[in-house]
């Protein structure tokens, strides 16, 4: 909707939105002495600063941080912008702790034209709070009317991003904003942007061919077409592999239980509605009552339960890709972002109370490992915990001790693995607190896509033991955890965070070859076969349509890589090989097509 | 139950049933002329003969031929038997056209003690009949009171066997018989024989820890755990690299669908009993019905009908290991053999009518190589047609046509693929015939294992089609079919194939390391590392039991590498590796092990 602005409107915008990142910054560096700075950008829609944290910012105060924010543009931010040596600015950040500006700071000095001798760096000082700054120059645009821009901007999440965008280094809590010049603006872009968002995976998944439903299989019920299976097959080979090599066995359950057992966990009567209606045949001799099982954890506890186990055995890890069914209403469905049938990355850990916490940090490593894999950089992390419990006083087991026991370990461990979190009071699950990792879809909408839950509860409900070394019965701890959630939502957000481009690893076709005429049709059909009798999943676009329009076409499709063959290519044996979203062309051998696609393939390269 | 017999008695039986077994060869090459004579065998329990017939054998016709077969005895079989000089008896064999008894007798020269010149060999004279007689010495031995015993033996079963075993070679049909003194004997070894049998799988399943069921579960329903599991996801691995490789795409789909879809393709109400109870929310604002289903076919053709096809995608190969349920009598189900809940390697191929017989030849080739792969020479196949139609006539689609120009093209591809069948008339499916591949279990019960469908009616019903070079709207043929059946009934085939005694690749476990001291645990871990590093299923049986308790464990659990540690394997960075079943051991390097045990399990070999 900003299209139509003039160019000097849109330089205002962006300067104001660099200025206010940085009335940002100064607010949380009031209200949090002793905070870390780190970047303080401009971003398409608004801005973002990005902190390291002694104490947790919540949801709950960015409406304060917004109010302040206020207060402190209307004071006349900044008190001044000085242009110091680089030494002494350097000095000065040094001096302030603030070791990220400092880093930042000497950056900008490597990328600048200035030669570095007579280099100069910009710092903002407002009160006691000195700032790096990157682009004076921002503060010197003409200024949008102030005081309608205060009114059209909004701190809209709160989540982790690491440093300079590198998994290896600290995870910070960035605070992210959307302004625009006027209330009226913002409310209109939130309207407008919420329903192209929802649109979006939905519209990638139709064009893409991803996925598809059907009135006569039912609502929310997605059928996956060959494309969405390649992804869904992809992700499950990942998890697949990282889960072999962290020590789980995989298991297979059916999808449904007696209804007896959902009562005997306590999930019945609770989740009664979200259920699907329980099968009850009138002849059957047993009386029995079959429900479609709403998640895994049951089941997977009487797998435990299938023989009598030692505390040797322990932990007892286990893992199934499994299939789960909730009755969500018909309206309330809506692409994969809310179905009734959903396959889980789902798996139980049993073990001893010694065992816990490396447990769950080896989980929380798997967690941040995949999500580097996926280049998954913004999530912020909520511990989920009972509250005060009155609110939902029937919701949560009857234990204290226990809750208060389970709670703190959650902590410990988050703190241990340095992952900034906020709390979510009343967000536990009914038997134990839980450690959430939320993203943002582009609709704005926060969605829980992992999960790590610690149990204390589960195995004296369904009389779960282990035996000890003394040869006494104990009760194992169980954590439940699903690092890529469900297919479903993961593959909406995947879909959304890539826009449909897919690194050439997960991508649905990973290679087509175009020959530019009949006369190359055989030499492409060649190519399609050297790479499939690789796995490779390539097909080929026989001439008929002008080259153009298959080009046209492959870019349509978002197809990573496109390989076209002539007269040329037939005589050297080669390919031309174009990368999505690059002009350059480049002539490789069929060998070293063979093994460099292969290369990037196996190692999961995250190219677009 | 033959344990307590002495040894003459035992020698006589074995005598006989080589006889019994010439007395087969007899009795089928006067019924067939110009059929070819394989392999004539005693067995542990009976005996066996081959033959490469020109019309098939049904097994209706085998009561005949044993009653033929009581003839020839009575009349004193055989004429005579002759020791012809070997070249003499080899141009006697040639003249009478019999190549594969040619081929066996110059074999048995080969693997003779005596010198090659003077060597002679055995010919039985019956009639107009000639056989090569391997081993003479048999209608010498003592006769067991033959009256008693032609009231013993009882032809079982009709099925494939390569010649020599060797998939390469020609598939002859095999007539295969049980054979005991007498009637009562014969009786009491089929109870006996069937009741261990009915054990057998259900009882290896429980000793290997492959799957397990639950009362609050449900009947039926296995928990397959990791054990069972991990033989699963080899098979479903292998498929999925055939089927990519001949050009199938994966697709997943949801297990419940519409009760009205299953009215549309006509499996309703025809398949009403055998479906679970409908599930049906009184306050459900579309008045929906689901059903869990009891087949996966519906859902690959919305796949199909997902967008608008053209002829240039045909044909449309898709597959999934998709789960169904059925609701069986819970008195009926056994173990994996009839259980509720089936995860079957289905796909579904939409072809037009020209690429049908390819098609059709194509999955057959499939089915062979899934077979050599899996070592499995014993199964027969049944052209299942709609017979006259009287007996189930609403069964049936109506199209007289399109039953015999379907029946006519599945007999001409197995013609082509030189596979011998027997017709089952009356067992086709409902839309249409099939090539089934039956398997005989441990209890006698056949099965069919696997099949092949030809679909000439579901497109219309469904009203699926694709878009012809002349843009006008064609009908797609479909292709059912189904290489490894269900998971369920096929790791049951394999349980008792085996003996529960898996190849390296398929074990659950691959590999376990035993260190025969405490002081060797650390080196034993780091083996199981390496192994692990390369995903070889490698666990460690800690020192304290002693190592002969743990070596017989290991030999329970049917372990096929045991590797063994101690000083000499420390200071040598060796293992002293045992294969199961042979009381060989060699000492190799840990990188020779690596790479020969991660390359007999890469080629899938079916070592022992």
């Amino acid at each position: 909707m900003n299209d139509s602005k003039s160019d000097p409107e849109s330089a205002a915008l962006s300067a104001l939105r660099r200025v206010f990142a940085h009335v940002l910054a100064q607010a949380v560096l009031e209200l949090r002495p002793g905070t870390l700075l780190g970047a303080v950008q401009a971003t398409p829609d608004g801005f973002c600063s990005d902190f390291v944290l002694h104490e947790a910012l919540h949801p709950e105060e960015l409406p304060g941080v917004e109010a302040r924010m206020r207060e402190i543009a209307r004071a006349g931010f900044p008190d001044r912008i000085e242009s110091l040596p680089a030494a002494d600015a350097l000095r000065l950040l040094d001096e302030r702790g603030q070791k990220y500006q400092r880093e930042l700071a000497a950056l900008s000095l490597e990328s600048g034209q200035k030669p570095r001798a007579a280099a100069s760096i910009a710092i903002i000082r407002h009160g006691d709070v000195v700032q790096f700054c990157e682009a004076p120059e921002a503060f010197d645009v003409p200024r949008l009317d102030l005081e309608r821009a205060l009114e059209g901007f909004e701190l809209r999440s709160l989540a982790g991003a690491y440093f300079r965008g590198d998994a290896q280094n600290v995870m910070m809590s960035r605070v992210s904003a959307w302004a625009m010049p006027s209330r009226a603006e913002l409310d209109a872009k939130r309207a407008d942007y919420e329903a192209a968002g929802l649109r979006e995976h939905k519209k990638l998944g139709r064009e893409l061919e991803l996925f598809a439903f059907d009135d006569e299989i039912g609502p929310g019920l997605p059928l996956w077409l060959p494309n969405g299976t390649a992804i869904r097959d992809e992700l499950e080979r990942l998890m697949r592999e990282l889960e072999f090599d962290a020590g789980f066995e995989r298991v297979a359950t059916p999808h449904i239980a007696r209804q007896e057992l959902y009562y005997r966990t306590g999930h019945l009567p609770y989740y009664a509605d979200s259920m699907f209606p329980f099968m009850k045949h009138p002849d059957d001799p047993d009386g029995a009552v079959f429900a479609l099982r709403p998640m895994n954890c049951p089941h997977h506890h009487k797998v435990f339960a299938a023989k009598r186990r030692s505390h040797r055995e322990l932990p007892f890890r286990i893992s199934e890709y499994g299939h789960v069914y909730r009755y969500e209403d018909s309206g309330a469905v809506s692409g994969l972002l809310r179905t009734r049938c959903m396959c889980m990355n789902d798996a139980h850990i049993y073990c001893t109370p010694e065992q816990v916490v490396p447990e769950l940090l080896a989980v929380l490593e798997m967690h941040r490992h995949v999500y580097q894999v996926l280049g998954l950089s913004e999530f912020r992390i909520r511990l989920s915990t009972r509250g005060d419990g009155s609110a939902h006083a029937n919701k949560f087991v009857k234990d204290a001790d226990g809750w208060a026991r389970s709670e703190a370990i959650l902590r410990q461990v988050l703190e241990q693995s340095r992952m900034p979190y906020f709390e979510g009071p009343g967000e536990a699950a009914f038997y134990g607190p839980k450690i959430d990792f939320q993203f943002r879809m582009v609709t704005g909408r926060e969605e829980t896509a992992s999960t790590l839950q610690l149990d204390f509860a589960m195995a004296e409900r369904l009389d779960l033991s282990y035996v000890g070394p003394d040869g006494s019965a104990c009760r194992p701890l169980i954590l439940h955890r699903a690092p890529l959630g469900t297919h479903e939502r993961f593959v909406a957000l995947l879909i959304e965070r890539f826009g449909g481009a897919f690194p050439s690893w997960l991508a649905p076709i990973q290679a087509r070859v175009l020959p530019v005429g009949e006369a190359y049709d055989d030499y492409a059909r060649e190519v399609q076969r050297v790479l499939r009798s690789r796995r490779v999943r390539c097909d080929v676009d026989l001439s008929g349509p002008t080259l153009g329009k298959r080009i046209r076409e492959a870019a349509l499709r978002k197809v990573p890589n496109v390989l076209v063959v002539g007269e040329r290519e037939i005589a050297s044996r080669t390919v031309t090989w174009r990368r999505r979203g690059s002009s350059l062309q480049e002539s490789v051998s069929l060998a070293e097509l063979e093994q460099r696609l292969g290369e990037a393939i196996t190692a999961r390269a995250l190219d677009q």
